[in-house]
């Protein structure tokens, strides 16, 4: 990360991922025997110091008792089946890849044979055991091989799965359990290379396995950023962010993927598809590169994007506004966007998720033990915030100096007609370094038999009360209905802001102590939140796609004549189905079981 | 029009257009005996008072004396050839719409023939003939009207020609000469309501065959604007907009087309395609509703869109800045957009436009004599700029007073740094006023025996006077090569910034007193500065669109594999080429003749 504010320095660190869990190993939650909890490892702001509000709160707000002696216990003898070898596909790839590109390793595979959605994936390689496993993982280090790979599986009738940061919260890595012919998973993360910078025009050619950490690190390096940061931003890729349509947190200042890419290379099995002029904006017809946004590995190899950066900001300032209630920051967010003042990002955090951030606080200091009792007796006292009800949120803002000062002056002043009051610029900066924690908590907490997940929307301003009232009142419902352990967590947040409407981001948790099959349980609590929020007028995704996961809905989101329209869209590009991953319309239909095709 | 400072005030004024010229019948230029030159009627800004200077402007740039007796003479007796009839589709018809729905007068079967394209539409319709008429034209007034015209057209095996505002200027409306079949042109004018207005979400549904003047007229009446405004937004219709990826002056805080829109109901002969929820943001997959975007009437019939409006802006204000050189004035508009304050509009006139802006003045009082001498002495006498030389921003700004004060000081403190000195708001006024006078101006001096056409590319930043250039010196290298008369005008002008690039949109004409099939000459013209364009770097179009006019160009804009892909997705939603208007890709192959398909 260039931001060294978000990351302590990471640079230099080992970058060695844990494999089947999130992230790196460097970093995860440890227990201290005094009940306070710390992040091991130095990479993030949260890593080394003790948080003694951490396992309160979790009790708390999940209303249960955790017994830190009962582990849920990880499989250790993973199996991973004999792969199926296409030996002619082997032979030919032998001879006309270089050596050193393949691996048939059965960890290699495994590893390479899920996303991180927590009930069709993680759950599954952690505690039994994935369906199908790809047989071989390729590393291409160009577009030519990637290229020479699609034209060997084309003709050997193998399958293709591109495979990025493995960061797909959608199962859209989840591979599909009938699939006879060889897999091969596609690890472009080898194709990391900035090709080309053009430094009057801002735009960079970047091959597509580059991960969004390392693109900012050596556009950084040049005076640039490219300033998408979607949460996944340290493993995610180039090429996956295309092919999942992926926001970022700062996409007020520069842009959805869709914004921030003017060219993309598709390797399909019809041939390659890109635009020969790369363009800020064209009339050229239907664009043949918008094939590549959304394509979830079903229609060809994302190999290289043109991108736009930025200088890197003369000025980065972290804010921060309470607001008596989440209604009313979410006022202070629409007045905001009418207005036209939009900052890099601005999130609003609802009372649970910010008290989250405050138990993840470490001891405080005899002064922030003095300023706290200050802010609570503004707040409480003077302001008569009920501490179980405010919300707070989170800005960052990048620019010149005159940018960030106008855009400080509007956002200060509008927060004020909503009763929002200054929190100062480091809880700012605690909430977007929170983040980066949560896929970590996630992991952390499975250990002690909490599943979580998070999952977005797209929703209108209209109905973004609605929506979270009824998921909450949903999943209190389902909660009953299994006879489940203590409480439901369920967090939204605000985290994109548009013209018409917002991204409502939820983190959904809770215990499963005694409860047989966690995993199918959440699955069907998730799927029923869906629905609930597509009932209230949510988006099937805002960012983070259909995959095998959201499938159902297809119904609700397109006209069967455009569903038929994007089969015969993958018809032309790849008749064969060597990209058979089987995600979106080109999953099964609804109902059929396990992902796999009729 | 909303804004009544660009359009004297034009609700309730008679909306006939002239039919095969641009406009209104209500506007025209005539020559008094003075030889000055007034616009008729009270339309426009630049109507109704007499211009001293504008046959002179146009003697001296174009090198040539006008003999204003020498009138280029329109064709009356207009042939127009007996019309192919599909007897069962047009009883089918006659069963299944309402009576009143359709029109085989000679004089609307020319009129729905040919858009605006100087060369290969408005030539021939007036001084020679088209080699094809539409053999009917039928006026749908509801999406289902439009959906059953589609079905008997399938079934039958009609050709439909999609015509919103006549206004393409890329031959898109062209009939291809060897359609044996019925041709049908869907006028979707009837299909102007609003639908429904979303007040607080801020989005209307609309039919898509409202006028741009109508869309504003009708939201304005409720407090909203659209603010897309192509120079054609008088007469080009929403559906239009979309289909040939149009673009406003105002796009830096409206949008372009596919900014504005949030979804768009398309009718294919394969059924109707559509999102089912509207969203300002979704990922959704490859999004079907992308296929309208450029679809060039190739693919289907719009009928409606769910549009982003906005509250009209507390502010609207113009401004204008003198630089001294047109390269001044580009570095400006480059620090501009890379200090992110874009102001809903601002465009940059070269020399030549900026001094036939003057000729369109009017008598000066003895006010305005004076001001304007001061004006002379301060550019000229005191900070040295040449006449001959210096070139003009025009800016509109809108939005709260705080935003647009801020923009102002923003634009006044960068232009400053680049020479410019501020040229008030009036004469930032007149220069919008312009545009709409630019069509008006073809068809007034094609009397005269002055041919000229405006085109338009997308250019990086790095290239703009690269591309200017070479313009500039191919037209005059092909003006001596045909031995035209006098000098070519070609003049740029800089209409919209991106963040690496710009639109340059070029005004090319000159005099064809003397010269035999002076539309071949332009044509041959036209198609070398295209040429000439593209291998300096600008695309193919910027928002004109492909049609049939720039065909040659598309293997320099995508690979082989993506015009196929192209073509699937044709198939997929027509396979029988019930919308065979063979624009784009879906023309005959570089090199045939009259459009016609292979």
């Amino acid at each position: 990360m260039a931001d060294k504010s978000l990351d302590k320095g990471a640079t230099g660190l080992d970058e060695t991922p844990w494999g089947h869990r999130w992230g790196y190993r460097d970093t995860h939650f440890v227990i201290n025997p005094d009940r306070t909890v710390r992040v091991a490892g130095n990479r993030y702001a949260v890593s080394g110091y003790d948080m003694p509000g951490f396992i309160p709160f979790v009790e708390e707000i999940l209303d249960i008792k955790l017994d830190l002696n009962d582990i849920k216990q990880e499989r250790t003898d993973k199996p991973v089946p004999a792969p199926i070898i296409n030996q002619a596909f082997v032979e030919a790839l032998a001879a006309e890849l270089p050596a050193g590109r393949t691996s048939d390793d059965p960890r290699e595979r495994l590893v390479h044979s899920h996303g991180q959605t927590t009930v069709d994936e993680i759950y599954q390689v952690l505690y039994t055991h994935l369906d199908r496993v790809v047989d071989l993982v390729v590393w291409p280090e160009s577009h030519d091989e990637a290229a020479t790979l699609v034209r060997l599986a084309t003709e050997h009738d193998i399958c293709l799965v591109p495979y990025g940061g493995g960061t797909s919260v959608s199962a859209a890595l989840k591979l599909p359990a009938n699939e006879r012919r060889m897999i091969v998973s596609v690890d472009m993360r080898r194709m990391d290379a900035i090709e080309w910078i053009d430094r009057e025009n801002m735009r960079a050619s970047v091959q597509a396995g580059i991960t969004g950490k390392h693109l900012e690190e050596r556009l950084a390096a040049e005076g640039f950023t490219c300033g998408h940061e979607p949460d996944s931003v340290e493993l995610s890729t180039l090429g996956g962010w295309i092919a999942t349509n992926a926001s970022g947190m700062k996409k007020n200042r520069y842009g959805n993927i869709e914004d921030v890419v003017e060219n993309v290379t598709l390797v399909t099995p019809r041939g390659v598809i890109e635009h020969l002029m790369d363009m800020p904006r064209v009339s050229m017809g239907v664009e043949p590169r918008r094939l590549a946004f959304g394509s979830e590995g079903n229609l060809g190899l994302i190999t290289r994007a043109v991108i736009r950066i930025h200088k890197l900001p003369e000025v980065k300032k972290y804010g921060s506004y309470v607001f008596p209630t989440f209604k009313a920051g979410t006022d202070f967010l629409y007045d905001l966007t009418r207005a036209g003042v939009l900052p890099a990002s601005i999130r609003l955090m609802d009372n649970v998720q910010f008290r989250f951030g405050q138990a993840l606080k470490g001891w405080p200091t005899a002064k922030e033990k003095l300023v706290s009792r200050l802010q609570q007796t503004v707040l409480v006292n003077i302001k008569g915030f009920d501490p179980h009800e405010l919300a707070a949120a989170t800005v960052v803002m990048e620019g010149s100096a005159a940018e960030v000062a106008y855009q400080e002056a509007q956002i200060k002043r509008i927060a004020g007609q909503h009763g929002g009051i200054s929190g100062g610029a480091h809880n700012g900066q605690r909430g977007y370094m929170l983040t980066y924690a949560i896929a970590y908590i996630r992991d952390f907490l499975t250990d002690y038999h909490i599943i979580g997940e998070t999952y977005e929307t797209t929703a209108p301003w209209s109905r973004v009360h609605e929506i979270i009232a009824a998921v909450d009142a949903r999943s209190r419902e389902m909660h009953e209905a299994f006879g489940l352990p203590g409480k439901s967590y369920v967090s939204p947040r605000i985290t994109q802001l548009y013209h018409s409407g917002v991204c409502i981001y939820f983190t959904h948790g809770f215990s499963t102590y005694g409860i047989e099959d966690p995993d199918r349980v959440f699955a069907t609590i998730e799927h029923a939140m869906r629905e609930t929020i597509m009932a209230h007028g949510g988006s099937i995704s805002h960012h983070h796609g259909v995959g095998k996961l959201r499938r159902d809905f297809i119904p609700q989101t397109m006209t069967p004549a455009g569903v038929a329209w994007l089969r015969e869209v993958k018809e032309a590009a790849d008749p064969t189905n060597v990209f058979g991953i089987a995600n979106n319309v080109f999953a099964p239909a609804a109902g059929s079981a396990n992902g796999e095709e009729a």
